[in-house]
């Protein structure tokens, strides 16, 4: 086995799949609004040292008409990591020092006006930590009410771009993704779930680089499939005053996982990323009232049930 | 020097003065509402073994005409603590299983629905891990303008109760408490702080636990006197929406630091605490905006550089 670094033509590659997600996801949505539109922040990562840095371009709509805020951000940085965390991602206790990383990703967070289209949120990245390397990422749907078809689809389109490359990579990701994004105060997963998946590459030849950028690559250009159909479904019906507030209760929850238990977050305000990009997951309106439950709607009760018992939504790649 | 347990009498002792500060200071609060009240919830903690468990009292009063949201809990709970913790605690990286610990302890988080009138926190709690038993707490402000006399008002009142006991105290905890309420990913403290303290008594001789016993009730006693003058001298201010906007950005910050880097969150959630009530400190509604610089005006840009750069609020303990 070759432990290589990894090849600069193909992140160069990736770096450009990164960003042509942004433009063409970012247009897409933008095609729902009539009157607001993305606006575009370039940033800079400042990092002491020969070509430490880098930065991002970070996309936001906020006040639309069908997304209360949409981001859409892309990040390429490069520098150095803390000793701790150096260690932890290099899983070698006797490191010394900071080690050399890069990273770079595309990460969305679509927060609809409207309860009746749930959140989504994806991420796709790649890191290198001195000479080893992995690919990280994954989509997940966060919704407001029970919609099996919608829950299906979402999975299908998962499946199917899994299947493309790897047929027991959906399951084994699903399943990541019930776990990782789970609430243990709660006892709940923040949402019904997606892929989730990390570290795939790291130890592998360098050979089989090509075949990890693929999967990645598909499931960056799916994402339009994945989630607008969904838009478009629900877009126009119509939700009650107590319908919107259930919504602000959730977006609680999903505040909730991002502060204490995303590790993306934690890394992004490890590093020095800017904090405003790294927190446009954050939702633009939320609430909390510890007595909620009390008012919980046959419907929501049994989302709810849905969030502690993950189920399964996709049990072919076959569908319609 | 003498390592004995805490006294059972005294720890009975203050949590009388627990509850009695939940009763006084929650009465305090109801009389400034016309139509709402406190909710009173008894909750139990779950741990198997003989006497374990425990539990609290949360007091809730939602949707007040003053009080947006005001949260008082006591909690008195028993049992033992995951392995890293104890560790940490008992600092000690040889300890093996579980310790044993109690915990207990008033807390209360105050979110006014007047930008006018700042948010308070306080909270003093006894923890007592195997043979080891420590006093920790404190009080700070966060308001959503620059209003000096306020300031002011509450490091006075906080210096002169701690004089009473050790004049050294007060400068302390002021630094200690600038320095625990800051965000790092934002640069800021989350208010213009008041006192914080912990492991008072730590380590020290039976002897002394009645001192510091002494010096924690005095602060518990001294809540009415620290923040109601500061609600009174607000509460019929008019404010615009665009100052109720700051408020709700602001507190975002808030949510940002109980979930991002809270002690006494962590624990609670860590031990089997009741969800709802350590969350109580969450405000009722909330915004983000990551856009939201573009919008401040002269006072809330004042009120930012304070928070960027901790001030001295009390010179001297005599005040008017």
């Amino acid at each position: 086995m070759t432990v290589s670094p990894f090849p600069d033509a193909l992140r160069t590659e990736f770096i450009s799949v990164l960003y042509e997600t942004q433009r063409s996801f970012t247009e897409a949505l933008e095609s729902y609004e009539s009157t607001q539109t993305f606006v575009t922040t370039p940033w800079e990562r400042e990092e002491d040292g020969h070509d430490y840095g880098g930065g991002g371009v970070s996309m936001l709509l906020r006040n639309g008409a069908v997304f209360e805020q949409a981001g859409v951000n892309v990040s390429v940085v490069k520098g150095t990591l803390p000793e701790p965390l150096s260690r932890r991602l290099l899983d070698n206790n006797e490191f010394r020092g900071r080690a050399l990383f890069t990273a770079c990703g595309v990460s969305l967070v679509i927060h609809p006006r409207s309860p009746k289209i749930p959140t989504t949120h994806a991420n796709f990245r790649l890191l290198t930590v001195e000479n080893r390397w992995w690919f990280g990422g994954g989509a997940d749907l966060t919704p407001y009410e029970v919609n099996e078809e919608d829950f299906s689809h979402f999975h299908a389109v998962l499946r199917r771009t899994c299947d493309i490359h790897d047929t027991n990579a959906y399951l084994k990701y699903k399943k990541w993704c019930d776990e990782y994004f789970y609430l243990p105060h709660r006892g709940e997963t923040r949402g019904i779930g997606g892929i989730f998946f990390d570290y795939l590459g790291r130890g592998e030849d360098i050979e089989k680089a090509p075949d990890y950028y693929r999967f990645v690559e598909s499931h960056c250009y799916a994402l339009p499939s994945l989630y607008l159909p969904i838009v478009d479904r629900n877009k126009d019906k119509t939700f009650t005053d107590k319908e919107k507030a259930f919504q602000l209760l959730r977006r609680g929850r999903y505040v909730e996982f991002n502060l204490l238990y995303d590790k993306g977050t934690q890394f992004g305000l490890a590093t020095g990323g800017r904090t405003e990009s790294i927190l446009m997951s954050l939702p633009p309106l939320v609430t909390w009232d510890p007595h909620e439950k009390e008012y919980y709607s046959p419907n929501e009760a049994a989302l709810l049930e849905i969030l502690r018992t993950p189920r399964s939504w996709s049990a072919s790649s076959s569908f319609a």
